[in-house]
């Protein structure tokens, strides 16, 4: 689909949404605060059902299929996050999906996307093999594909979580005579195929003009910061990142809305990506993945950046490898 | 201090921590209510200041401290979550904090202390050393020495997140006709020294007595369980189990609260707090401790025991030394 989504499109997702997807809460911590002297708000998309925003998007998109469609089912590549989203929002819609997984993801992967259905085909671990599979698949089956970024419908999906983050801040927020003061001033969200910035840069560009969007990205992944430097999509580059679901290369119909409406891209260190996700687990005590560390970042790390500023963050999930974790735990002397 | 807490006591403390504690949230899961077959309502202490329910307790004992005390300080000795309430507890009301500590505490834990201001002083690992050192110090600065659990103050601070729990459940439920229906059919709450057991018994006794309130325990430190069978209570025993929180021996106040107000104590395996803890971490995206664990377990383990009845679960806390966990996250291969 090469077609630019608008509000309209984003504005729509919210209403197929409604009662679908859950309207994640926006947290906010004291000492969140005073580390990064500003007001932050998190919307914790790691509560949103399969455990990231990805499902706002995948069920926009299943939702939007004709009926000759929806016989044929759905078909996607994903080793992560969508794959699962995917799975689910097909099964809520009564659609087949089947989904194309490099045979070594992890255990826990290819349980959560059976877990809500899905058909799981293994391919190696190639891109190469993946699209290959996906083909294959396709022609056997008929069934439509889904891309996990690069789509109107899915660009319109994820901008929801920022619709719903103006809306919880404006109704917290005491307003003083006029709805003039926009609500916040910067919002900040990870970019890795660039769906979910994209949706966010149309929805805060609609609902508070004067804020500022800020992508964010993980130094060893900046595709879209060298793309928006240079003006050109960069494509051809190895990701060495831990935050797995930011080493997709950005999507040109992404690459296009972000290049129109967002301010600009900050880079993250591994180190301050983990750290910031110590830091959250330990301290605000809620488990989220090393892309929604690469969002919060920039405020544990560059102390006056936000100083004084309203700032909204997407949390974007949750979904971390825990077996290896908890295997030795039981280790544990007692 | 040896005095039984009673329904005014607990009112008493929830007024003194209006707004010093949390209100914290209660979480439902539409995942955990099919598996258990049960309306279940998860009040998350691991959300509460200093991670744990621990620091209701704290402020509500400090807090009650006279101006001759208050000019000493006060003393404590813990290696886990009341080292970190009284820390800061202390420090809301300017009071100075001693911590007596085993040496061989993780960092994690001291630096939390440390952080909220206490003074940290180390002992040796054993029971003689603790006891021993605390005394020498509270001699040596005067200060006023507060027990983790075995205190009628701090019965009744610990009580107040039922409290809260009871209220927040029943502003949710549409309420058709009368104000008759108990709110909850049962309350789970994990037993250790047995503060928060005894502080929830009180309140929910008082408030829906209709309710069942369960003491969920570690099977491998089941002192409780056998305290209440054979109506002594049992202080020699030596916890094999991973939940730190709740390897402490039952109070002696504790007991007798618990005696007359307790319908029943529940074992849980150390397997199956594990898998509670990691189905937590994995499911609802929320860090909790082994010992909020212990409570959350017999509604995944036993799916029938709470068929179609209202369960309140208190999760006590939140407090993972996660360093090892994040240290092993860098080595991963990206």
């Amino acid at each position: 689909m090469g077609t630019q989504p608008s509000w309209t499109d984003v504005a729509s997702a919210a209403r197929t949404l409604e009662g679908v997807a859950h309207c994640t809460p926006v947290l906010t911590s004291r000492t969140l605060n005073q580390i990064a002297d500003a007001s932050v708000f998190l919307k914790c998309e790691n509560f949103q059902r399969t455990g990231s925003f990805k499902f706002r998007g995948a069920f926009t998109a299943v939702h939007s299929l004709g009926d000759e469609q929806r016989k044929m089912g759905v078909i996607t590549h994903s080793s992560g996050n969508f794959a699962q989203a995917l799975a689910l929002a097909a099964r809520l819609e009564g659609i087949v999906a089947t989904v194309i997984m490099p045979e070594d993801s992890t255990p826990a992967k290819k349980r959560a996307s059976r877990a809500y259905g899905a058909r799981i085909v293994l391919c190696e671990p190639t891109q190469a093999s993946r699209v290959e599979t996906t083909h294959q698949e396709q022609v056997r089956t008929g069934a439509t594909f889904v891309d996990s970024h690069d789509d109107a419908n899915i660009i319109a999906g994820q901008g929801t979580a920022a619709v719903e983050l103006v809306e919880q801040i404006g109704s917290n927020t005491p307003s003083p005579g006029s709805g003039s003061l926009p609500p916040l001033d910067v919002v900040l969200a990870p970019v890795g195929g660039g769906g979910l910035l994209a949706g966010t840069a149309i929805a805060v560009k609609h609902l508070c003009p004067a804020s500022q969007v800020i992508g964010c990205e993980p130094s060893e992944a900046d595709d879209a910061f060298r793309s928006l430097q240079t003006g050109q999509r960069i494509v051809d580059f190895v990701p060495r990142t831990i935050a797995d679901g930011l080493r997709t290369p950005l999507g040109q119909l992404n690459f296009a809305v972000i290049q129109r409406l967002v301010d600009q891209i900050i880079t993250v260190s591994e180190e301050a990506i983990v750290d910031a996700m110590h830091w959250a687990w330990e301290r605000l005590k809620i488990v989220i993945e090393p892309s929604s560390a690469v969002a919060l970042a920039p405020l544990l790390e560059a102390r006056s950046r936000f100083r004084d500023a309203r700032v909204g963050v997407i949390l974007s999930g949750g979904n971390v490898d825990l077996d290896r974790f908890f295997a030795s735990i039981l280790e544990r002397p007692s």
